[in-house]
C-alpha cells in the first residue's frame, strides 16, 4: 500500500491531508509527523492523517511521496534528518514561500536517487495551526511546481497529480523565477502591508488615527497580521529579490509624488487613477492566463487514481526487481540486506 | 413638518436616505435631488426620498437641513447653485472625504445665516451607485463632524443626531486634524494600494505574476478600484498631507530596506514584524479609543427623535416670531413679504 508521508502539521500540512481523505484514495496510507505532539495528534483526530508518527524518520519510512510542509526555517533540518531514512525511488516535495534556497538544500542535503520537486501552494490564511485546516484551502488556488533534471519525470508527474487532487492548479516554474515573481505579488506587498500599519500605528496620533480608520485601512495592511516568523523566513531566503521589487516600489511611490505636485498636468494623475481602476477590474473579472501544466494532465477528478497509479506502478516495477535480485542473490547463496525493510 | 433635503443621490446621499426611513422619523420629510434624474426616481422608489424635486434648488426650498452628499468636485457648484434658496436657519452639512477646502467654499459661498456643519462618514463600498445604497452602511462607523464658530451649537447638536439615526458615531474633530489624520489612514492606503498594483500590472511579467497572485496581493491591492474620480478628487483637495504622509511611508520602507539589508542583524527585522502582528491584532481587538462625541448625546436610538426636536423647536420659535412680527405690522398696516414662503 503506498504510503505518502506529511512532515509539519499547520494549516498547510493539515489541509493536505484532509483534501486527500477528501478525495477518497482507496489504498494511501498518510502518515504524519509534527514537532508539536499536540498538534499531531489534533491532525490524527480530524482525520487528516492515519498514523501520528513519532519521529520524522518513522514517519517517511517505506514512504513512496514525502511532502514537508514545516517553516522555511525547519525545511533544511528535516530534510539532514530524514535522509537517510528515504527510499531509493522516494518522492520529496515541499510547500515553502520561497524555492530557490529549499531547491539547494535539496540538492544539498538529499540522496542523489531520491527525487525532489520543489512546491509552493499560493492559499493561506491568517491563522496558521492545524486547527484552521480546510480541505478546501487549495481550491482553484495556484500552486507553483519546481521541476529539476535531477527529478525524474514520474516524480514532477506524481507531484502534479497530488496537486490536482487537493483541489489546485500546478503551475510549473523556475526557482529563480518563482522567488522572483513571488517577491513581486506577494512579499512586497506582505512588506508594503506591514510598513502602513507601522507608520500609523508608531505615529503619535495613533489613537486619532485608529478611531477614524476605515475598512479600506484593514484590508490594506492585512498582511501585517502574517505570522511573523514565516514574514521573517522569507525576508532572509529571498532578500535579493525583496530589496530589487521594494526599489521600484519606492520609485512607483515617487512618480505618484510627481504627479501629485504637478499641478500644470493634473490629467495625469486622473489618467493614473483611472488606468488602475480600469485594469485592476479586468484582473478581477479574468486574470491573465498561463498556459498551465495541468492542461496536459488529464481531468482534476481523476488526479489522485494517476497519483496511485505512478506510485504503486512504481511499487511494483521495483518489488518485482527487488524479487528478481533476491531470487538471484539466494540461488548465489547470498542474504538479502534489504529484505527487513521491504517486508513491511 | 420639518424638511431634510438630499443632493446627490448616490452611494453615500441614497444610504443616509435609506437609513432615515429605517429610523422611522415621523413627520420628516426627506427631498433628493441628483442629477441624473434616474438615480433620483431610483431613490424614490427604493424609498430613500419621499420627494424626488427637479432642481437642488427645488429640494432644499424650505429645508431645515440640508445634506450635500456629492462627488467633492461638485460640491462648491451645489453650494453656490442652493446659496439662495436657504432658509435663513437652514442648517447644511456634507459628506466629502476632505474637509479643508469644503469648509472654507462653505465659508466663501453660503450665507452667513445658515450654519455649516461639515462631516465624513468613514464608510463606503467599491460601488458608488444608488444600486448599492444600504441602510446599514453606517452602522457603528466613525463620523466626522468639523464644527467652526460659524455654526450655531443647535446646528452641531442636530448634525450629531442625525448621525446617530443613521447608526454612526459622530467624531468631533478640526477640519486641518481631519485632513491630516485622514491622509494617513485613508488617502496614503489608496494611494500605496494604487501603486502597487500598477507596479505589478505594468510590469513585463504581468500575465505570470497575475497567475500567482493570492488572496493577499487581493486584498493589499484592493483601493486601487477605488472610483477614480473620488481618488482624484482626494488628492487635489488634500494634496499637502498626501505628500507628506507619501514622503513618510517612503521613509518607512526605506527602514525595511535596511533592516533587510543588515544581515548581521536579523533579530531587528524579525522583532519589526513581531511588534507590526501584535499591534494590528491589539488593534482589531479593541481600537484605541477617542473621546467622542456621542458619549454626552444620550442614547442612539432616541437621536433622530432629538434632531427632529431640535428642527420642530427651531420651526416653532421662529413660526411664532414671524407670527409676533406679521401681527405687529399688521397692526402698523404694514403687509409681510415673507408670508408666502413661511405659509407652504
Amino acid at each position: 500500500m503506498p504510503k505518502l508521508a506529511i512532515i509539519g502539521l499547520g494549516l498547510i500540512g493539515g489541509s493536505i491531508g484532509l483534501a486527500l481523505k477528501r478525495a477518497q484514495l482507496a489504498g494511501l496510507e498518510v502518515a504524519g509527523y509534527d514537532v508539536d505532539g499536540g498538534a499531531a495528534s489534533r491532525a490524527r483526530k480530524l482525520g487528516a492523517i492515519d498514523i501520528d508518527a513519532r519521529t520524522a524518520t518513522e514517519a517517511v519510512e517505506g514512504a513512496a511521496i514525502v511532502v514537508i510542509a514545516t517553516p522555511i526555517s525547519r525545511v533544511a533540518s528535516v530534510m539532514e534528518e530524514i535522509a537517510p531514512a528515504l527510499g531509493n525511488d522516494a518522492i520529496v516535495t515541499d510547500t515553502a514561500s520561497t524555492k530557490r534556497e529549499v531547491m539547494r538544500w535539496a540538492r544539498e542535503l538529499l540522496p542523489a536517487a531520491v527525487s525532489f520537486v520543489g512546491g509552493h501552494p499560493i492559499a493561506g490564511k491568517e491563522q496558521s495551526s492545524i486547527d484552521a485546516a480546510d480541505a478546501e484551502l487549495f481550491r482553484d488556488r495556484p500552486w507553483a511546481v519546481v521541476a529539476t533534471p535531477h527529478a525524474s519525470e514520474r516524480a514532477v508527474k506524481t507531484v502534479e497529480n497530488l496537486i490536482l487532487a487537493v483541489g489546485a492548479k500546478p503551475v510549473l516554474i523556475d526557482a529563480e523565477e518563482h522567488d522572483s515573481y513571488l517577491a513581486a505579488v506577494s512579499h512586497l506587498p506582505l512588506l508594503a502591508s506591514t510598513a502602513l500599519f507601522t507608520l500609523a500605528q508608531q505615529s503619535q496620533a495613533w489613537p486619532e488615527l485608529a478611531a477614524l480608520a476605515g475598512p479600506g485601512f484593514r484590508d490594506v495592511t492585512r498582511l501585517a497580521s502574517t505570522n511573523p516568523d514565516l514574514s521573517h523566513d522569507i525576508s532572509l531566503t529571498n532578500r535579493a529579490n525583496l530589496v530589487h521589487w521594494l526599489d521600484r516600489y519606492i520609485e512607483e511611490l515617487r512618480r505618484y509624488r510627481r504627479l501629485l505636485e504637478d499641478e500644470a498636468a493634473p490629467e495625469e494623475l486622473a489618467k493614473a487613477f483611472a488606468t488602475a481602476q480600469t485594469e485592476r477590474d479586468a484582473f478581477l473579472v479574468a486574470p491573465p492566463e498561463r498556459v498551465e501544466a495541468s492542461a496536459e494532465l488529464g481531468d482534476t477528478a481523476s488526479a489522485g487514481q494517476r497519483m496511485l497509479n505512478l506510485l504503486v506502478g512504481e511499487y511494483l516495477t521495483r518489488r518485482t526487481k527487488d524479487m528478481e535480485q533476491l531470487m538471484e542473490r539466494r540461488a548465489a547463496g547470498d542474504d538479502d540486506p534489504r529484505r527487513k525493510r521491504e517486508g513491511r
